[in-house]
């Protein structure tokens, strides 16, 4: 098989692709995010490229169908869908990317002593002979054990290379111990590498992490492919219930995607996955369930039950994760049925934050968003359905958070300004966008406190029975279609920004304090890191408070799986705080829709 | 599919068969024992049935090479190759049945307080509610705690599917627990069963147990179907490190039979595989690493090493045996490169017998011997290759013990007087006839102590240059060959016996001990079960000692795993036994080329 020369531009990146590979794995090797739902099947039409120099296969009979012949002639193709027949240069427009997808992977760093769940040891030990007649794996028992380090087991998997290893590497090696348990073994030059992984429902992040120095080798994002079935978690819940293997497809779909990543992880530091000796997962729990093939029939419907939520240790191979096929991935506990493990990493991770103050708010926002309010360290816990308006869905013009995304808007008098991501020209309007429009059309007064769009404003206008708010015009788009805010719209955001708000008061009204007494407001997660404060205040979807006290924290589920995954005293306290929290169900609060009514008005307060 | 009734003849057991099931697959399923080694794919030719009544599937191509037209007539057929059109009847000839073949699941009984390392816990459980939002495991792990039963961990196989059985049992479970982990649960009746093999390198023994009783419920033997690779261990070692995959292949063989096996036991007692909870398994160090698919490349070869001497505790799926899968199987210690967890067993369940004495012999006869010195509760072990001569291999007329074998036979003057297995007409010669042959030889002048056959009998006579002592003459088998004992097959007893015999000597001598002091001789095994002693006492492969010093316990191996698997006691009895043996590695004996030249003399001493 011929091996050809593959440079993905813009991003500068290039590497070695077989005949037998297509565009599409060559990327993911070499560590360019293509963006792949439908798992290379050239269903999604996601991941498209321009061939700019070089041969490639022909057109498949797919790709003709959804590229025009102009297209085809300009080398336009699907990348899963394309093989190499000799060196080529390609180009990744912004819209295949991941990358160009906010995948988050970014969060805050938190300086911890490393002191992981798997510590190793180098060993010298003396060849096998007539006069010493030790097996190998008493050998190595032994050679800990002089270190003092007491392990009586050995994980099956270890065993079966074990012989042959020792060997070759003239009996030095690297021991990697979990507990009393050889879980790897390696060359003495190996490092100690960890894998931390945030897996939410939309959107995958995943870390290699140095577990010696704790030091964040490569990180990557992906979409969570399972979102081909679903966007949101009930879809998803309901096709595992419905279809025949559709646990086992959503289990496979997932693990699937963490070895992609893992792979193109491990390529960045030119390591091995197998060198990978511990792996930490957080997410929701309805994630956490899919990721195990845990029944969910008793999740999706009240009282909403977890199979589990005590903090699990599951060997690797258990679940098809290809790092050490010894290693364990250490899941953490979950709270309830919608507050999962990545809330608990959430609050793990900004506790440094919330443990100063005498009452501090830690919401995470997102389809559903789980609410928090620390009361001197008392941490009570709701979550509550906002619903996908966030996310751009069931919003007219709205889209995720992708180029050409508005997120962010401001109204003076009749005058619009925006900004797109990428700068791109304007597509449509994501979660922060929205929220910017409530917020500016209810300070311009076009939106009274019920969440009603008057017509006293030049843009507004009527079409086909409701208003809606131009934010840009047929005109200034060439013709294309315009990009508005509906009075439904304005009804969705309400709606959503009610469901958190009600939940902060909630929480407030259980402990007896007011919104003002809030010290500290911690909002973690995409969405939250990318709204403007002052216009979730406005709408009155957040506490009016000081901006100063709004600390907006990026992905902090992900550096909690990072914190977990460095340092054992974190995963202790992740079990500790899971296990205090006090978890309200909203649906037995008795006078839920009253406060649900009050903090759908969009006013500050 | 059509299901249709079949008779086994002459059993007289019977079952039900689908159409796509062949009759090798229904005989197993109905518990009828039909010799396969080639696993069913028409290559070995063991299986071999006759239709008596009933329409079933045409001949194949495989069949009508082997079968005459008149055989194929008169409804002879492969069972692997043959599928039922309509009810049958059949006949399954002696030498097609595993049960002929000696298969020695019997061992002698012990009785032992049921203390297994699986407990089981029936719990009631309150239902979940809007005011009792518990996990459904924390709702288990809570049930157990009430009994002061303190589990941290349920296994990810359990976890899968306890919310919809839990719910299904209406909140009322079995639930078994080994350490602090739930490895199965089950409805409140099920039992709670456990499997115990012996795995031989030529037969398979495997128990059915009561964990709770301690009772055998069933027990079956089969072949060992790496036996096609190798009759011997160093044949099935060499293909393992020739063949690629040959490890994979021979760790297949045996867990598909131990499969078979569990099926056939479960069918038995009306029980479902997956209500096994536990399983121990005891081989010989060689069958325990293809077991395991360990490294045999330095098992090999001197000096021996074993992977690993420890107990083991694997769970079942990672093996590929069928049992809960959340159940561990238990792996017994080795004790050297060629003293495995088998000898261990047997040492084990025969302690009752050795304790009580101040010096005694324990010794497991096979192609490899193990012989253990008992001295005042201090065990010393060596291993011997004492050849396959008793297995009636490299032997002229040899046959291993199945139907027709001659297994006792005397001689007085020129009158010779034999039993054959089954009373069959005489087709060869199986170990414990060579071992009576030989000494009766001896006793009749006609072979000297240095192992030389004279000519000075009737039925000595010279075949192509070689003498040999006629058993049965061509005449009295209508025509037949004849069955004779040539001075090679002599040579090679005396070398086998030499073998077991030298190793005895080199303990005693250790232990400054003379053969007279022993009071007990342990004689485990299938071969050892079955010999004559006082033949071997003329040979000179035994001490010589008054007969009611020896004890020949059957499948001591056999006995020593259910042990271990009824109790944990015996579990810790079993890993001290192995710790404190004091090994012995005949290669490093100085003067033994002398020892094994005195040993090899047929004569009493």
């Amino acid at each position: 098989m011929n091996t050809y020369q593959i440079d993905f531009e813009p991003t500068g990146k290039s590497g070695k692709c077989k005949g037998n590979q297509s565009l599409l794995d060559c990327a993911h090797q070499v560590g360019v995010g293509i963006v792949n739902i439908c798992g290379g099947h050239g269903r999604c039409n996601c991941c498209k490229v321009q061939i700019l120099e070089g041969a490639v296969s022909e057109p498949t009979a797919s790709e003709l169908k959804i590229f025009s012949s102009q297209e085809v002639k300009k080398g336009w193709r699907l990348a899963c869908q394309t093989y190499p027949e000799g060196d080529a240069k390609l180009l990744v427009p912004p819209e295949s990317m991941t990358t160009m997808q906010r995948l988050q992977v970014e969060g805050f760093e938190i300086a911890v002593t490393p002191d992981s769940l798997v510590r190793s040891y180098n060993v010298c030990l003396p060849a096998p002979s007539m006069s010493d007649l030790q097996a190998d794996v008493e050998r190595i028992l032994g050679g800990l054990n002089n270190k003092r380090i007491h392990c009586n087991n050995i994980d099956i998997e270890v065993l079966k290379n074990i012989s042959h290893l020792l060997r070759s590497w003239d009996w030095k090696a690297k021991v990697f111990v979990r507990g009393s348990e050889v879980v790897a073994i390696g060359p003495q030059s190996n490092r100690q590498l960890g894998l931390a992984v945030d897996l939410g429902s939309t959107k995958i992040a995943a870390y290699l992490i140095d577990l010696e120095s704790g030091e964040t080798l490569a990180a990557r994002g992906a979409m969570n492919p399972q979102f081909a079935y679903g966007d949101d978690i009930i879809t998803r819940l309901s096709f595992v219930l419905e279809k025949r293997r559709g646990g086992k497809l959503m289990q496979k779909l997932v693990i699937d995607e963490l070895n992609r990543l893992l792979v193109a992880l491990c390529t960045e530091v030119d390591a091995q996955p197998d060198e990978v000796v511990e792996a930490v997962i957080v997410g929701n729990t309805a994630m956490h369930h899919l990721l195990l093939k845990l029944s969910v029939a008793q999740l999706a419907y009240a009282p909403y039950i977890p199979v589990v939520k005590a903090a699990l240790d599951i060997k690797a191979r258990d679940l098809g994760l290809a790092i050490a096929p010894g290693a364990y991935v250490h899941i953490l506990p979950n709270i309830a049925g919608f507050v999962g493990a990545d809330h608990v990493a959430m609050l793990l991770s900004t506790k440094t934050i919330w443990q100063k103050e005498d009452l501090a708010l830690a919401i995470d926002i997102g389809t559903n968003s789980e609410v928090s309010l620390i009361s001197n360290g008392e941490i009570s816990t709701l979550s509550c359905a906002s619903g996908p308006a966030f996310e751009g869905a069931e919003i007219k013009d709205g889209m995720r958070a992708t180029s050409g995304a508005i997120e962010r808007l401001s109204i003076s008098n009749d005058a619009i300004d925006y900004l797109t991501i990428d700068e791109a020209k304007p597509a449509g309007i994501c979660g922060s966008g929205i929220l910017d429009a409530v917020a500016q059309l209810r300070l311009a007064g076009v939106v009274d406190k019920s969440g009603r769009m008057l017509s006293n404003h030049p843009r507004v206008r009527n079409n086909k029975g409701q208003r809606e708010f131009v934010i840009v015009g047929e005109g200034e788009k060439n013709g294309l279609p315009a990009i508005t805010i509906t009075q439904r719209d304005v009804r969705a955001i309400q709606l959503a920004k009610g469901a958190v708000r009600s939940g902060v008061q909630v929480l407030l009204a259980a402990q007896n304090r007011s919104s003002e007494e809030i010290k500290r407001v911690i909002i973690a997660g995409a969405f939250g890191s990318y709204i403007d404060v002052s216009s979730a205040m406005t709408i009155g979807m957040l506490p009016s408070l000081p901006l100063n006290r709004f600390e907006q924290v990026g992905n902090a589920a992900g550096t909690g799986a990072k914190l977990a995954l460095v340092s054992r005293s974190k995963v202790a306290e992740a079990q500790q705080i899971a296990s205090e929290v006090h978890y309200t169900e909203l649906a037995a609060v008795s006078d839920y829709a009253k406060i649900l009514i009050e903090a759908a008005t969009i006013d500050e307060y």
